[in-house]
């Protein structure tokens, strides 16, 4: 290809540091394409959300800056049009540069001014690249800073994705508050220490599991919340340099607007700009979440361990044959990608950390590592409560003649002879017990310590799984 | 020493694994023994506020079992005693169980039992070491499990440590609050990527890090709340074999009482026993709170950096020599042991993650290592804050010429000329001044781009930090 | 579409679980069209690598199962033409399943033996989905399973893709040296504490990072050696079931062969199928160079900080405009981003730490979580040391005047006089010079404790950064 | 108390801050009362072994400075026997600042240097506090600096700590060892996933975990290996300024002789000074062994569930009774500790990781931090190792009938057939299995798919857990 080819294919850009041949079709610019230059790093690419989320802040830039007067009605109206374009999902290959890059967002800040300013210059009539007729910097930026959309967008980007986060997690929730129910009579041995302990009902398990899901329920939402505070305005430093309050009250009731969020500017603009303690609290409340499910996939896979040597307690669905070598098994493959998940989870917290103490004086710099490691956070959570619902929980059986064999034949159950006959000579029962093979209520009898009504009632495994109830009857065989 | 002498001063115990021999005027005794011997280990002490607290939940305990007639009166009464003398502080030479043990606490529990059931016999006359009198197991642990006395006790001692440590947070607030007020007036350079960028006041910089301060409090002091849901009355997995209702409600209501703190009894006490996600939320604002301290004490160092080869914007005072070698060097040293707590806790956090997540089934068997770091973790943070206020924040002075001369010397500036004369040429006149190392205002002045009058208004560096009314301003100017 | 449509594009499979629909034309068969639905949650693909390792050695066992007589000759060649299209890159896009997944990597496994059983069918002339021409199973997973070809597969990859890495540290490392060359006249103030020392060369500083980076290549590739032991021929659980020594012999010759990598099989199978601790330490290794190069990163930042406010001791290349808003403004973009990476790979190691640990009993099952982060890691620091390489280290400068301005201005350099005047009076001299703002050889010269000439000896800053020289020739001064 | 009583028991000590009181009698004087008073937060002691240490290196500096001529004779020898004491155990006492400081080792240094100048003074016969006698700077730190020694005594410390962690691994290696050899016939059910596998020897668990506590041993000690090349005359910055040739040869000579390890001086030593890559590495060293470690608990815990309803297969020694509650319980109290041990270790790896990266420029001022957490960490593996040995591993026991009949049960022998009936018939027999509850030769030999003979052969236990030997064997029969 010779030179006159390449020209008629591309446009050439100048900034402050030379100029650059952009292909002459693209909506992004010089400095997108010294961007991309710049981080070949990780591939990740910024997600669609961010996008989305800039395109609303963009416009409700836009909106105040013609309010205020200092944007001409012409531009704004085109700029508008672009961002509009934006937010509803267009120009994502136009976006070049990494998730994963330095210079705290400006990249991507930029990316975004320049594809807004050429789509806004194509609407207007113009050649791409003619930015007299719209500047990315002096129009599509105006009033603004990496430092404020930024930040403003990736809050708006992480409420949004909450519902979704939210939503799979409720539903999570349910299905383990349905099994709770279903598996109501249930009765099994508990464990403590892996060691057999006193009986419990499947149901109250799946119980103790739907009642962290809602805690993880509340601890994120509420964490993100917080996020709805935000520092559009503040430009660079938070002093709000080249934003008046006119323009600021205005952007942000427009942004209220079109994304019917309550987002309020915060009271320390300053504090809003360099502080990023409020990312670190969602993050922890999603490592917590994480923690939970992954606690959760532990005990799933421990109670349906077999089929012939194990707990074999429950039943998981089978989705997937389990062995490339060994015919017949079927493997707990999805309580295993939620643990991976919470690890993945709980590493990325650790980066996030790392990053929001990397903080210096007026700006975290480490923004975009931060950014893309929450949302990745937010989506495999989300992604992982709905397999670990519909693939996993949902179908779960338990296997009821396992289950009453185990109780049966436990001697966690001697615990609730304590209060008859106390922990001393127990003990000694349970010794005997433990050595002979034999079950507890032989030996009882065998020692003419109780009858065997007295057995009956106090032994009786579905009693000793109420909570404050089976101690009160048992007060009364002895009172 | 022959074995008649060793016989003479101490005495033997069995339990269900065999005998051992005690000092004959040790309170604790076969079990603490053993648990002694089984985790020689880490060397830490268990934590003053767990004996203590573990005093006041056997007491209220006791108590309740007296209610229900399950505990002889006389019994009852001597073992109250010696749980009030627990509570007071006494018997932690008797604490002979290192801190991280295995079996879930049930050392601790146990070593607590015993020093109790001893103290009992001793008030009534008796030996130490005549359980028939008052046995650790069937009186001291009466209706009780490892299970739910130590988790309540745990979350008894943060709950009463939380008071020391948000008080010694609300001080560093307020410590930089009246910093935020006493620097108000005093302008220097923002600087976002460690790059000159627009004024700043110091003032602002201290408001900044008061504000997340506050925060901390609230996300600190909001997640240790949870932790007033107890599990007192579970017993062994929360079924609350043993244990029944009256027993709990009389229990809770007494330990609300001589506590004064408004525990609760957890409407799930399966739940409550084996999930501890709401501890691992508490480490999560604690290592929010350290991350944000970390930050503080960066800035604080890059700020006081010099004498003479760095940014000198303020002098922290000195509190010690600095330097072996060099003399009169003066170093940050207390920024520097915050940053050191910040890596701690930061690390502690990831303890307490893989310990939580690490439950199984019925019960998470790695509190002990949890209790540590977290007891840990809110006393470094606490006694951090003091010292940062009492020995750093407080003593801080700006350098006053030092600042005046970097704004007046900063490029920064410049972007206040952005609505007057655009991005573009502003970003020429940029160049200019770096290159020749000329000021922004002659380099303006010799263009002829504003009027001197113009430029002090626009550019008046007080004016560029009040957000939202520098704008406003300089809107008037081009008007 | 009609059903009939449908028919004629999609094939039927079936498994033990039941049957599903194919795209007719589609590589991959029942087995993986399960896993890309039981695992729509990271959208990661399974890297490259990692595929081609894997038809690497499934040409190795093909060949060693012609061998050992168990594969009929027709299927094995055109199996292994089907191996060695998907070495060289082919059939990426019909690996349908996600990176990150339960199973243990049986899903990816049987993916690339649907793959592969599918291709060699269609080479033997018939159509894909005729498994009994060839079968995933019994034909190309013959002498396999998961457990040991997947851990191999891997354990190649990471061998191949060290590399990369390590010539992307070794360019590092030889850009550093030329730099400690470069500026070995460069003399500067030390800093310690943030707070002015003695002098150094600021080719002493890129020495030391030249050093770090050395023993980061050392660690690395010796800890990717052990990666060589495999477990190919362990089978299941690590006992060799179904595969005997001739069949392990020929294919671990034969995979040695094709790769031309020294792989050896582990004298133990069980541990090399269970353990993942070499994993671990790669990573621990990867995440030390992540360190270092955060440190350097950092180093940079401080030392490039200004243009006007900071140390400003030397110039980062410009690569891009700096701010959206600040015009002028140019930022370390490149340490930034280096930092970030450091971030990344700390958290994967955590990652990949708690999945390590995970193991149970006969497997590791976070064996995909594991890959995915330790792929990360490799990538992003070799990406992340090429640019810092090439688009920041080349191109720094030193400021000489600055450097010069601040040794002579430096109060650390009094830390010289120490053998001459003694610590105490040195301290004292410090002091007046702090106060009064003078420089250290005035008061030395006015309060008459050395003679000019032995201060110019003392003081030569390029003596004091000698270690070993200067130390001597000032002992003569005082001799 | 009136102000002469005071008088009377201390004395007044002054340095460039001021001056203090000092209780007459005590070894330490006004710095190390300074650091006391600034640093009270953690209540960690400085490690006894760092101490010891740091006498050593006094010692060899002090001959050092007195062969350069530099130091009195008469003072260096009364400081040499001030450091042999303090090398041999005495003065921990005096050492009052905690572990956990900023200034990076200053207060140790001029702790150590105040008392050793103190005991100095007291042997030639002066008042405690007569710093014209011996000065702790002048003499006592004479060619040193803090950033110099003080690492030096680390790594010396670390070295000499090696021994016994190497040596209580290599106890645990032997007793893994020796269960290898004792349980090597113990047949049982191999599982992955948890599930049913094909069969393993006991033995061959236990020759899985001897081999990565093998392997743990070279990690770690190669990685200390690395802390032999010390900075020793390196002095402030690694430039060695006031510290010559002479004195760096003669030191490192005597310091060699005094310890018997072969330390060396690094030959870049500002790089020396500032980096701490060896540090990560060790601590890397040191977790990967703790994830190890917490593995087999983790596997122990699981194969020794029960005593009923688990897995059961082996017994593990009950050094304690298990609960409060519940008679007769034993707990795995061993490897339980052990995994809070991992958790603890992976956590002070995480600090010491942030604590390297925030190395600035020529010094890491976070060595204080990081060495705290590096001693404990090599202590509580020892400490760990140790009783996982002597108080559980050895005492291991299995249950040969339990294991037996698990094998005898198992579906996943079925694997063995696939050679011979080929993956999907083994497949459907599986199935079938699973549904009837027979045992897979029950349905073989009902589907007449082999005779009693082949069936015996090809699914013997035993050779299935032969490596590459019953394989062979199999193909016989096939032939």
């Amino acid at each position: 290809m010779n030179s006159e080819d390449v020209k008629e294919i591309t446009r050439v850009e100048c900034d402050s540091l030379g100029s650059k041949e952009i292909p002459k079709d693209a909506y992004y610019g010089i400095q997108s394409k010294r961007a991309q230059e710049n981080f070949p790093l990780s591939g990740y690419r910024v997600h669609p959300e961010l996008i989305k989320a800039m395109g609303k802040v963009k416009y409700a830039s836009v909106v105040a800056n013609m309010k205020t007067g200092k944007m001409p009605n012409k531009s704004g109206e085109a700029i508008k049009q672009a961002c509009e374009e934006m937010s509803s999902g267009k120009f994502f290959d136009a976006i070049v540069v990494e998730a994963i890059q330095g210079g705290a967002g400006t990249s991507i800040n930029m990316n975004v001014n320049e594809i807004l300013a050429n789509r806004a210059i194509e609407i207007l009539g113009h050649e791409k690249g003619d930015y007299d007729v719209v500047s990315p910097n002096t129009h599509v930026n105006m009033s603004q800073s990496t430092n404020d959309v930024v930040p403003t967008s990736f809050k708006l980007a992480v409420i949004t994705m909450r519902e979704d986060l939210i939503s799979k997690l409720e539903n999570l929730y349910q299905t383990l508050s349905k099994k709770e129910q279903e598996f109501d009579k249930v009765i099994k041995t508990g464990r403590t220490h892996l060691q057999d302990a006193v009986p419990i009902r499947l149901g109250q398990e799946f119980g103790a599991y739907a009642r962290f899901v809602k805690r993880d329920i509340e601890r994120i939402s509420n964490s993100i919340e917080a996020l709805k505070t935000v520092n559009l305005g503040a430009t660079a430093v938070g002093t709000g340099l080249n934003a008046d309050s006119k323009y600021i009250n205005t952007a942000i009731e427009e942004l209220r607007e079109i994304t019917g969020i309550d987002l309020e500017i915060s009271d320390h603009l300053v504090d809003a700009t360099q502080n990023t303690d409020a990312y670190v609290h969602v993050s922890g409340a999603l490592k917590t979440a994480a923690l939970n499910m992954s606690k959760m996939a532990n005990d799933l896979r421990l109670m349906s361990s077999g089929p012939r040597c194990g707990f074999k307690e429950i039943k998981l669905p089978a989705v997937q044959p389990g062995s490339s070598i060994m015919p017949g098994k079927v493997n707990p493959v999805i309580p295993e990608v939620i643990n991976q998940i919470c690890f993945q989870v709980a590493g990325n917290d650790h980066t996030i950390s790392m990053a929001s103490e990397a903080g210096q004086l007026e700006l975290n710099v480490m923004g975009p590592v931060l950014f893309r490691n929450m949302f990745e956070s937010m989506e495999i959570i989300a992604n992982g409560a709905h397999i670990l619902s519909e693939k996993c929980i949902k179908g779960i059986e338990p296997n009821h003649d396992r289950c009453n064999e185990l109780v049966e034949n436990s001697i966690g159950i001697i615990t609730a002879l304590n209060p008859h006959i106390g922990y001393e000579t127990a003990s000694e029962i349970a010794k005997e017990v433990l050595e002979t093979g034999r079950s507890v209520r032989d030996v009882i009898l065998e020692r003419e310590i109780l009858t065997e009504e007295e057995i009956e009632d106090i032994l009786d495994p579905k009693e000793m799984t109420e909570p404050g109830i089976a101690g009160k009857k048992k007060n009364d065989v002895t009172a």
